[in-house]
């Protein structure tokens, strides 16, 4: 079926992507379907570890569906379905779980972090931590062997976790004398660009410093006003190299378009509301459409629904015959033995 | 549906069940039927913690279906499947997961024991301990919870289980202002017979001292002829109660054969070789209507997988209200909110 090889992401629905999410990860990945035969899904299982309330994980996944689809990928061409529609993903996990080493999730990051943090606090070591946090990258494993993913693109965080797929994978495939799952590679986006946020620091929910997508355009005006910059008066000429406003706009623009911004700083004569409000100009005319299709789908969420429930029967059917051939191979399919 | 309270039974796939499972376990769980609906299933993906070859993973399936069957269960007024047919227990699972601390599974009994051999043997703690081991009591929650069991009969070692499925089942109800989840009771087998074993010790696989159930003939004869017994002669006068060959057979026969034979044993006269061969006959009489089943059920094995697979839908269908309810309350279901 696929002749280009696969490449598998993993969108986990914490809340509205932000303009950082998309230039560091969503255009990014969006890009791969060049080379790559596309595996898209919502982690929505992943997001339990932290989102107990069923209203909000519905909004978050609904809201996180809307915006991939908004932004241009296409569910005919690559795969794009939520986890949680794969059931044959949670069997696999287990099965995996009994080819891993409990050493493997001791030595995860995020768990390991989670123990640090009890350490300094002075409480027991696994206070507080739940077995999903410490079991989730066994979920991933088979998020990740059940499509055959060729690369899973992955910031420096998260190369562990292919690492550990590939190693469960290897596992399994020499107990059973196979090579049912393939061995992904980690692929590193280096994100070249820092993108910063209204304060200037790294943009991050955390900070609080986000321009969440798709704002509606006073919002949207609002929050681009909001971005600091130096107290400069109109008259002096300005370096647009340390300005977090031209940062942001040449990110999005044409290098002709930067050019020409870059003129208006360097000559003098622009203050800081001009700078502002081209950016503005320029982040409204790029989204305008994917805004429009994003509120589109979110007034009407069955087409939302109707596109991923058709994503999840194809990944099924797609996943069919490795899962067949697992369960043969583990002899827990009796019946076409 | 069910009006009678339900008792849940595991049954693990891991080799030929023996006279002492029979006795401990097999038949006490059959007589649960008189007072509760049965749900038995085959364990089969925890059988993956140590049984890492297909083939006799499919043999040990069909062997301990076949054996269950054999004995009286009645696959259309309880429910009877295998674990690996209902995929909504390995999602439950991972659901159940996040309400669990990872201390509960840092006490669980099984995964304690293996630690405490490792520092006993200068080993790292957690060398090699799979994830399966230390995972196994959430795939039992799920197990539990997904059918509603009212009540599970376990060993003194099992209670911990049943304790943390109750546990889970709160936290999650809890969380979401539900009842969705039922509270099991763990009903402790008070097993007052220690079955002996040909050695005279409690028969147990792990003791090399155990009779098979539906033996052929020839075998059982010859299984039963190597019960030790003492040097006593034929003439002398013996002691039924000190005997294991008296106490098997007291295990299976009326209490009138028993009383005659006991009477044999005292008036002297009889020699080992007598008192064996009525333990031998009885056996042959008691299994030989259930040995016929179990070895027509084994020569002809569609007829286990198409009860397995009735099973399986039955089960699932059953399941399928809580399971619905259970993926709205998370969130996970967008669809039908």
């Amino acid at each position: 079926m696929a002749e280009k090889p696969i490449s598998l992401t993993g969108i986990k629905p914490t809340g509205m992507p932000h303009l950082g999410n998309y230039l560091g990860a969503i255009r990014p990945a969006l890009r791969k379907t060049e080379q790559y035969r596309g595996v898209y899904f919502i982690a929505d299982y992943h997001a339990l570890t932290t989102v107990f309330d069923g209203a909000q994980m519905r909004d978050q996944i609904e809201r996180v569906a809307a915006t991939w689809l908004a932004l241009g990928l296409d569910p005919e061409k690559n795969l794009f379905y939520k986890q949680s529609d794969i059931p044959e993903i949670f069997e696999l996990s287990w099965i995996l779980g009994c080819f891993t080493p409990k050493g493997f999730m001791n030595r995860a990051h995020a768990y390991k972090a989670k123990v640090a943090a009890n350490q300094e606090a002075g409480e027991e070591l696994d206070a507080n931590i739940g077995m999903g946090l410490y079991t989730y990258p066994l979920l991933m494993d088979a998020d990740i062997l059940l499509f055959g993913a060729d690369i899973v693109p992955v910031g420096k965080d998260q190369k562990q976790h292919v690492e550990f797929a590939r190693d469960v994978a290897q596992r399994f495939d020499q107990n059973y004398g196979t090579d049912v799952l393939k061995l992904p590679e980690p692929v590193i986006e280096e994100s070249t660009d820092v993108i910063p946020g209204l304060d200037g620091r790294k943009m991050s929910k955390s900070y609080g410093n986000t321009i969440e997508l798709f704002l509606p355009s006073k919002q949207l005006k609002k929050k681009v006003n909001k971005i600091v910059t130096n107290s400069q008066g109109v008259e002096e000429p300005k370096d647009p190299d340390t300005c977090q406003v031209f940062k942001l706009f040449s990110l999005f623009a044409t290098p002709e378009e930067s050019a020409a911004l870059a003129a208006r700083y360097r000559e003098g004569g622009m203050g800081w509301g001009e700078a502002k409000n081209a950016l503005y100009e320029l982040l409204e005319r790029v989204f305008d459409e994917p805004r429009r299709r994003f509120e589109e789908l979110m007034a009407n969420r069955s087409e939302i629904h109707a596109i991923l429930r058709r994503g999840a029967e194809r990944a099924r059917d797609e996943a069919a015959p490795r899962m067949a051939e697992i369960r043969r191979l583990v002899g827990t399919d009796i019946y076409s033995a």
